[in-house]
C-alpha cells in the first residue's frame, strides 16, 4: 500500500483525485490538505463536494509545513497553483516521495518559458530537466522511472493525443499551422467565486486568444507551431477540440487511420472512432480521450473529447501513477 | 417628457429598467448611477451588459450626493440594496421626485418588520405609511396618487397574483396554509461573484426554508399565513410557483375560474390559462405573469410564472410608473 | 456467477443496468435484448450510448421468443414498458428465473388498479400477490425470498423513503395530505423522439397534475393519501422532491431526526443530512437517495434527491438483486 | 399598409417573423398558414408558441391553394422547406407579391447546385437569375428593386459578414482557406421531434463535416473556398463562429479595423467590437450580428455571433423587407 497525500484537495481536480485514490486497492489516503490560509481548512471534503458524502468524509487539513505529512509518505499529488507546486515539489522530492504535479510548473523544460508565460522565474531548472511529461500514452518508459511527473494541461492532452500520431508519421504539411478550436466546461477555471464563472454571465465565447499558456505547451511538445483558440462553454465539464490541419499531398484516409491505430490500438484510455466523431457528453465523468476524424482532399479535421478534470487532469495523473508503480494502467479509473 | 434617474443601474434589474425607460416615448434617462465606491463607476452600461451595445452606451456615473442629479428630475427608480433605498428614498422625495423603489425597504407598513427580517431599524415609519405597494393589478387607484411606490418582491408578485383572487372571494379554507413551492433563476441573487452563483455549483435546491424575507411580505399583504419554500433553479431567469391550497367545501371549478377572470380579464400583464398550466420559458424576457390551475375535490393547485427581473421587478416598476403618470399601462413593456 | 439477461437494454435505465451487471463480480451478461421490431436490434449498446464504447460493446439482440435466451438463465431484468413486462414476467418465472421488473406492471397488489391507472386489464393477480415491492430499505426480508421483484417508480422511491419513517412512527397529522412537489430530469420520459422532450421545448413545468400514475402507487404503499405534483425540469437526470407535511402537535425535531436515523442509519444508499437539505447535483450519477429536512412549529418540509435512473430505477433494481442473492448490498453500485 | 402572408408560420423562424410583422406599423398579417397536411392546422400560433399568448393568438390556416390568400396580398414570407419554397415562390410572384424566402431554394444562381447539394432539380433557373441574395448589408441597392429575395442561411450570414470586408479589401491570403468553426443552438434544426434534438441526447459535437449545404453557399458568394465545420451546441438559440484566416504579409491591425469600419460603421445591425470578441448570449433575442477579432502576425481570428433565428433568419428577412419598401432598416427589429 502506497501512502498518498493530496495537496490542494479542495478543488474540482483534487476531489476527483481523492476519489480515485480512495478506491485504489494499492494506495491509501494519508491526508488531504489545503493551504493553511484557506477558509476550507478543517472542513470535510464532502462539505465542499457533497456528492462524496458517505464516501469520502475526510477533513481538509491545513498544511504550513510539509514535514507534518511526509513520514512514511510514498506519493504526493499536487493539485495546486503553479507557483505553489514550484515551491513544494522539491521539498517532497527531498522527502523521498514520488511527485505527480497537476500544475504547469514543470511541464516545459525551458526556464525562460516560465518568465514569459507564467510570470515567475523558475528556480529549479534541474527539476525541469528531470521531470517526466505525463502524456501517459507517449511516455510509458520514462514514467516507470519518474520521480517527478508533470501532468499535462487539459487542452494540451487532447491536442497532443490528436496531433502526435499524425506528426510523428510525417502526414501533415506543417507549413500551415494546425488550427485548434477548443471548448471547455466552466470547471476548467477552478472552484472559485468570480464574475466570469457566474451562472448568468457564462456564455460560449473565445478567450485567451493568441496568448493562452497552453499554446506554447502544445507547440513545444509537438515541436511545431499551432493556432490555439480556447472557448468557454456553457457546461460544467468536458473539452471538445476541433483541429483543422493540412495533409501532405497524397496522404490517404488509410494512412491517417493507421497512424491512430498504431498509436492507440492497445491504449485503454484513448478510444478511436472508426466512423463519425465524438460528442462531448460521452466522456463526461469518464477517463477517456475520444478521437475521430473526417477528411476531404488534403484537409483533415480531427475531433477529440475528454473530461477536462479526468483525462485532462486527475485521471491522467492516476494513470501516470499506475504506470509508475506497475499497476494496471486503468486501475481505479474505469 | 419625464426626466428619469436610475440608481443602481449596473445590476440585472437596473439594466432592464434602463432599457424600458430608453424606449419610453414620455420618459428620458437623465443619468444611470452606481455607488461612488463601485468598480463599475465610469464604465458604460453596455460594458457590463453587452447585449445593450449600440442601444444603451450610457456611462454609469458614481453618485455620492444626490443633489448632482436632482435638478429638473421627475422620476427615480431605486434598484439598490434595501438599506441604500431606505436612506435615499426620503432624499429624493424631498427633492420632489416620484420614487419607485425595487428593494424591500418600504414594502411592509410595520417598522418592527425591518428589525426582524431585514436586520436594520427603519427610520421612516411615516414613509412606510405613505408608500404604495406596487402590486399593480391591485392598487391602481392608489398608484395614481403615489409619491413613493414599493415595488413587490419577485416571489411575492406571483404568489399574491395567484392567491389574492381566491382569498378575496372567500374560496380558500385558510386553516390549511397554502403551500408555495417556488423555483427562481440564478439572476434573482443579483449580479455578483459568489460561490453560490458559480456555474458549477448551481443546482436545483431549496434555500431559505422557513426564513426567507418574502414569506412575511406575502403573508402580511395577503392577510394569511403561507408556507413558502423558494428553490434555486439551474436557469438564468424566471420564476415558477406551484401553490397547493385547500378550497372550502363545495367550491367549484367555475368559481375559481370566475375569481381569476374577474380579477384579471382586463389586466394586460396577467395571462390566464383556460386549460393547462404555464411553463417557465413562455414568460422569460416578457413582462407577464401567467397563471393556470388544476383542481380535484377540495384540492387546488395554482401555477404561476413570471420573469423574476421583469414582472418580478423592472417591468412591474415601469407598469406602476405608467399607471402613476397616466400612460398606457403596458407602454414600453410589450 | 449468475447468468443475467437484460430485456429492453436500449433505454437509459437499461444501459445503466448493463453497466452494473457488467462490473458485478458474481453476475455476467447473457444477452441484452430489445423488441424484435426495434430499429435498434442488431446495433451495439455502445452505438446508442457511446459513453459505453470500449466498455460494453455488446449487441442488442432482437427477442421474439424468450426461449432463445432462457437456457441456464438465472436472472432477468425487465426494463420494458408496463404491458410488455406484464406479458414477459410470467414466462421468465416459468423458466425458473428470478425477475426484477422496472416497470409498473407488478407494483400494486390490486388488479383493478391497472384498469384504472394503466389502461390494461391485469391477467396475473397471482403474481401481484407474489411480487415483492422493491423499496429496498424496507423489504429486505421479503426480497431475500423473492421470485418477482417490482422495482418502485422513480418518484415513489424518494417520496416513500421520505415519508415512511414519519408515518410509521406516527409523527404526521395525515388529515392534511402531504404535498409532494417533485421535479425530474428529462430522462425520466425515456429515450425517444418527442416534441415534449425536444431541447427547445423543455422548460420547467408541472405535468400530470392530479392524474399521474405514481400518485396512487405512493398512496397505496404508504397507506395514506398525498398530493403529488410532478414537474419536468430542464436537466437530463435527477429528481428533487420537496415534501410539505403537517406534524402532530408537539412533535420535536429530535423525534423527526430519530425516525430517520432509526430507519436509515445502517442503510448504505440513503444519506441523511444532519443540517441543510440536499441539492440535486450531488446524487446525479450516484445510487443514493439523499434526505434532509427543515421544520417550524408543526410544519415539516422533507427534501429528497436521487438520480431517477439509478436509485429511482437501475441502482435500486441491482440493490434488490444484491439483497436477493446475498451479495453486499452496494455491490457494483458505489 | 402592406398585406402580408407568412407561410410556414408554425416553426421557430415563422413565429419570430409573425412577431415582427405584427408590431410593424406599415404591415399587417393577412394570414398565417401551414401545410394542409400539418397537425398544427387550425391551432393558434400561441398554442404552439405560448410566449405569444395574448400577443398573437391568430390561427394557423391550412393552405392547399395559394389563391385563397393572394387577394390584395402585397408580401409573402416563406418559412418553408426548400422544395416547398421552390414550388410556391413562382406562384406568389405570378400573383404580384414580393416574396421573401427563408429557405435555400433561391440562394445560389446555379441550377446544378441544387441537384448536387439539395437533392432536387431546380425548375426555375430564371428565378435564380432574378433572385436577390438578402445579405442585407451588402445588397441594399438590389434589394430596393427585388421581387424575390433569397434570405441567406444562418451560418452563411455570420460567415460572410465576417469575411467579405477582408476579402473585398484584398487583405487575406486565400491560398490558405479560411477555417470556419461554428456552433449553433438546437433551434437551428427546426421545431420537430427527433432523437438528435432530444434533450438528453444533445451535446456539443461537430456534424455535417465537409458536406454541409452552407459550405458551398458561403464559398459561392464569397468567391473563395472555405473549410466550414458546424457544431451542435447545448443551447436553444444563437450561433458563434470562430474564423481563422491568413492575412497577406504586412497587413496591419489598422487595416483590418478599417475594413470592418468601412463596411459596417453605418450599418445598424452589425455591431463591431473595438476590443475583445463577442459572447453568444449578447445577441440571443436580438437582431444583431456582433463581430470582433484578434490577430498575431499573419494570423487573424474573427469571431461573429448572431441569433440563428433572427439575423440568421427572420430579422434579416424583415430587414430586407424594410429596405425593399423604403422603411427604416431596423423597423420593428430593435
Amino acid at each position: 500500500m502506497l501512502n498518498t497525500l493530496i495537496v490542494g484537495a479542495s478543488g474540482y481536480a483534487g476531489a476527483e483525485l481523492a476519489t480515485y485514490v480512495n478506491r485504489h486497492p494499492h494506495m491509501n489516503i494519508t491526508a488531504l490538505t489545503v493551504s493553511a490560509q484557506s477558509n476550507d481548512a478543517g472542513k470535510l471534503l464532502s462539505d465542499l463536494h457533497p456528492q462524496l458524502k458517505g464516501i469520502l468524509d475526510l477533513p481538509l487539513q491545513p498544511m504550513s509545513d510539509i514535514s507534518e505529512f511526509t513520514r512514511d509518505l510514498d506519493v504526493v499529488f499536487l493539485a495546486t497553483a503553479h507557483e505553489v507546486s514550484h515551491d513544494l515539489a522539491p521539498q517532497f522530492l527531498d522527502a523521498g516521495c514520488v511527485v505527480f504535479d497537476l500544475s504547469g510548473a514543470f511541464r516545459v523544460n525551458d526556464a525562460a518559458f516560465y518568465d514569459k508565460f507564467y510570470g515567475f522565474t523558475h528556480q529549479h531548472p534541474d527539476l525541469l530537466e528531470q521531470a517526466v511529461y505525463g502524456l501517459a500514452e507517449w511516455n510509458v518508459e520514462k514514467l516507470k522511472e519518474a520521480k517527478l511527473v508533470a501532468v499535462p494541461g487539459c487542452y494540451p492532452t487532447a491536442a497532443q493525443l490528436s496531433l502526435k500520431p499524425l506528426i510523428d508519421n510525417g502526414l501533415l504539411d506543417l507549413s500551415q499551422w494546425p488550427v485548434i478550436n477548443a471548448t471547455s466546461g466552466v470547471s476548467g477555471a477552478g472552484r472559485k467565486a468570480a464574475m466570469s464563472n457566474s451562472f448568468c454571465e457564462v456564455s460560449l465565447q473565445p478567450y485567451g486568444m493568441f496568448n493562452h499558456r497552453h499554446q506554447p505547451e502544445i507547440a513545444t511538445h509537438l515541436g511545431t507551431e499551432v493556432i490555439f483558440t480556447p472557448h468557454l462553454g456553457n457546461f460544467p465539464r468536458g473539452i471538445l477540440e476541433t483541429i483543422t490541419c493540412r495533409l501532405k499531398p497524397g496522404v490517404t484516409q488509410a494512412q491517417v487511420t493507421e497512424a491512430f491505430q498504431q498509436a492507440y490500438a492497445d491504449k485503454p484510455l484513448v478510444r478511436l472512432y472508426e466512423k463519425g466523431v465524438p460528442a462531448l457528453k460521452n466522456v463526461v465523468g469518464l477517463p477517456f480521450c475520444d478521437i475521430g476524424f473526417a477528411m476531404q482532399g488534403e484537409h483533415l479535421i480531427v475531433v477529440a473529447t475528454e473530461d477536462n478534470l479526468l483525462k485532462g487532469a486527475s485521471a491522467q495523473a492516476m494513470q501516470c501513477a499506475n504506470i509508475r508503480f506497475g499497476f494496471t494502467e486503468t486501475q481505479s479509473l474505469i
